[in-house]
């Protein structure tokens, strides 16, 4: 099975982090992660803004890959809504974004859980994406650290720290018990974490590939009715770039 | 006043019935329409997939003629998302998406209304918008015709007929009392069907380019502070081709 | 146009308040205000009671003078229920309360905004009305400063201040980033607050007057089937005395 | 113990109805019930505007029948609001009105429940209230007959008939399985039909009555804190008439 | 009129604190309350796992014991799920749990209502039972003061105590004014804390049993159609112990 | 890795149907599912009643045989409640229902879906269930096809007739476009139906063993924080059954 991982943005440091978030857990030697980054995207995805300037490219590479080496899922490693619904509508293989897949399953393992970013102006936005998966009733809250993802990366230590701080006030203040990284930077956080704090933390690319691998081992695939129904027209239609139209 | 009234897609058939329909109300003798078509937008934005090929170039597009016209508003003239939050970050003037607006106005003439779209396909990608405007409570019901855009302009009769057909179900079956044009397709058809059907029936370029001139002359404008703050990095670093970036 | 701005209570001195607040923005030179002063309301309305004790003379008072002046539009000025609902059933003019509108159109400016009253035993008698409209999934709190309106009147200094310390709570503690100002009381604060906090402050007389006349402008006016149908029996029937009925 | 049982409307036919369900259940040989008609009151409260029309009176009748005959508890007899947050306000004894009380305890008795009223129009005036009382998820629908007062006293045969269609689809269509009537001029129709449907009809004046009955036995009120404490200025002076006040 | 009176665990100290307040209110010399303790109840029911363990002997002890005495109604004197919709489901007499009964009653007497419980690791559990309940707009929160049931018992004054500085922050923090006593060994402090807060407390069993009296007088049950039809095979069938089956 | 797949009535033929979904799409080869019939359970689990007599024995016969044989993780092959939130208290290893897990699941692969029972009566408490997972919004409607789950076992092409019809009828009257097929008689049904409609069908057995295997693979579990928490009391003291405590 060959399942492709996707980096919404275009940092190469970036899509090393994914890269071993998401091996991590692969157990089936059959499965051959094979990794994408975007070359037009955007350094980081931290607004709407970004989501739309790295999305349009980000899609395109994606097909274009696709096509290539016949993928049996792609996996999207951006924790925003990074076109999740539109690739679903254009794809009929998997399509799993590590936001929605991953909160998701968090679903199961506690009467509420908590998102946990990096900058608090991202907050809204999140909170639109958990509404977009009609999940707020099982979202405590999105939290922020307001830590940038360089210093993030950096400073090990002082950012358990706060990690840790802000998940504390997650159990005492908004009811929940189970932690949702949302955030690339924060991948590979999540163990140390959870022996600090005793709480499941989900690094979302980790769970993410896991459920890709069990889609296709049992053969599942979002519908293709309604709202995943291909676009009505022919996919090369959608490119046009004001002369012609071309992947 | 200048007013930007923009075409997500790059048929200029579509500004034109969109230009009718702006300029049908405007009474102050100092608002400008200026009019912009997206060069590089798809034909027609009729599914997610649509909506994330057509609204990066929009956006770029928009913010090009921002600086060139310096316009009092802006008016995202497209019944989808058409990136109105992505905006909303990027701009410090008004901007009005013709979907969220008229929505949002429709919440005061009745109990409830019901958004009038083509393709039934369409129907869960406008009812998430519903959603993202958290408008779910007042919204009856979306529903489609399932009648093509062409045929829509061309045989204006039958199309009457079906649209008057559906809006005596969305009285009867839906509960609802005042009824969206949910396309830009239908746009100009609000004074005949209001007469078939006697309910208010909303052209959403009409109403929002009137909203539009009206939070011009009272100085209202989006909230800067937590969801529609500037993106975190300058714009221009979003619009990275890989080279380098550039508006 | 001629718009009818009617304040529910009977104090003049309110009135010359919402009259301020009223004209500031109007820009027609053809829009003619007429105020009305409820002669038989209570001097405040601040609870429920006052509202079914004030709001039956007012509807009358209101029908008395369209009849007389045959405005466009009327605008409801107290921040309350107001008879909102019973006058758009009376009438097939627009009939837009400050409450309603202005709450609708906050909708518009962030991801969520707080109405801020004045007393703190209000607050439920305002949640209670902002489920009515079916915003509560974008009001994220109603607060009051305790203060009562007569001081807030007299000591703008400190009203302001406390009013601001309010308004800072608003954006830490409620993830809310537009302000509208919950009574008649606050009106001509909006400016000055709004250069304190850098949040959209909306004064709710000045805006729902300017909705006024762009509804007018636009030909909108509230659907007049179901919700606002017309009252089943003859207006002066409802206005029985004990003898015998008249307005 | 004294239970004042009220009619909103001025109608004494109405009242006699209202006597009849009032006193089936009573049980206490010390309960005395009291009545009264509104003298006030428009003949029949059939939409928004009408309830602000007699409601006004009513509260103002009740409270003059308190102070005379000290009862215990208050029930108001009408299906709509009437004023019911506002006479919990301004009294310290029990108020409950019958579409209030009803429903709430409908919700025990099943999954859903349904409010059967008469007018078809009148169903998004009752949506509100169901949404007021914060009962909406309990509620399955709210369904009208469309046949008028007068007639479902005249002819009583058809109306049974025509009532037990509609319950049959309530059933089938809404996923209900009790019964409330919703409106006093359905009252002694509960336990015919409740015989031919087989599913708990409500009559809400004698269920009302009944809890009534058994707040003053307990000692039950409502909080007299926040929602429900008395109104910051004298009663009186709530009863301005632009002259002076009295009840 | 019979009243059985069942005390889901196996305590027979707690079954003497449900008498006392079973008692306190009731009024009609007709009703005679019978109490039982489940024999194979755990000591407590303090978390789901404990409602499975001694809810299945309490169905069949009640069902044994309502083919002995013939009741005219049954009330579940246990602050938790206990099978009330089993028993509606296997019963045609009235069944009221208390806590849903409580919660119930609490909805008509103030804006929001908290439940006050004792350990705070129940807490997601009594909130999802306000969820089944479909309360949850009218349920401002679910509190607990970690204090266990014995010591609650022996230390009045302590726990007094507790339970105040607990229901003062309701007030200021949840915005409720209604206290429902959500365990059995709070029961009994009810007047107290009233005096001492000044918001209606409802002591559980006190006010189930009284509802239980007025619904027998009344004439009231659960609807048998749909959500609480009889059990699809005859109920012994369902009590097979590997052997044959029995009651 | 062992995984411990458990029904929870005492139908070996259920077992039977059970074990050929379970063993479908393992595909690792170290994992070995391990089967149980619970032998104190009823014949099948078709309302609330059923479920609490069955899930006692089970919770204990699990229990046991967790202390046997030490699985990895717990499969509860029954689609109820199932006492799955008391097992998740009771154990530290990840306990998946087929109920709640499938339609986590399910909320991935479309806009909304729908449980296909078997007994209309029963849908009332699976749409209780939907609302104790919170999937609420993203569950279009529960379906029954009134078929017993003899017949549906021994007349396949008349029960796939049903099936199928009903399965249109989802699509079209209730907006969704995945099936979970919301009865253990139903299991193995999938394939077949999936052609016929065109639609994602989900075998609730089948997807939750492949969840189980990948929470092993991935190390998942459920927090043990607050709602999951142990029981209070040790575990043996809830097995009280008269005389002294005991597994």
């Amino acid at each position: 099975m060959k399942i492709l991982v996707a980096n919404p943005n275009s940092s190469e440091i970036c899509t090393d982090v994914i890269k071993k978030s998401a091996c991590r857990k692969v157990t089936d030697p059959n499965t051959e992660l094979v990794f994408l980054t975007n070359p037009k995207g955007t350094k980081n995805i931290d607004c709407g803004f970004a989501d739309y300037q790295s999305v349009w490219s980000f899609i395109r590479a994606i097909l274009k890959k696709v096509d290539e080496i016949h993928p049996d899922a792609v996996v999207l490693a951006g924790f925003g809504n990074v076109g999740v619904f539109a690739l679903k509508e254009a794809l009929d293989i998997p399509v799993l974004s590590i936001s929605e897949t991953t909160q998701t399953l968090a679903c199961l393992m506690g009467h509420k859980y908590t998102v946990l970013t990096m900058l608090k102006q991202f907050i809204p936005y999140q909170e639109d994406l958990v509404r977009l998966y009609r999940l707020q009733d099982k979202c405590a809250s999105v939290r922020g650290i307001n830590m940038n993802v360089e210093r993030a990366c950096s400073e090990r230590e002082e950012t358990l720290n706060q990690l840790k701080e802000e998940i504390l006030k997650i159990v005492e203040e908004d009811g929940a018990e189970v932690v949702v990284l949302g955030c690339a930077g924060l991948c590979g956080y999540d163990e140390e974490l959870q022996a600090l704090v005793g709480l499941p933390v989900l690094d979302p690319v980790t769970v993410t590939v896991k459920v890709a691998e069990m889609y296709v081992q049992t053969g599942l695939c979002h519908s293709k009715k309604r709202k995943f129904a291909a676009p009505p027209q022919p996919l090369e239609d959608y490119f046009w770039d004001g002369n012609g139209s071309g992947k």
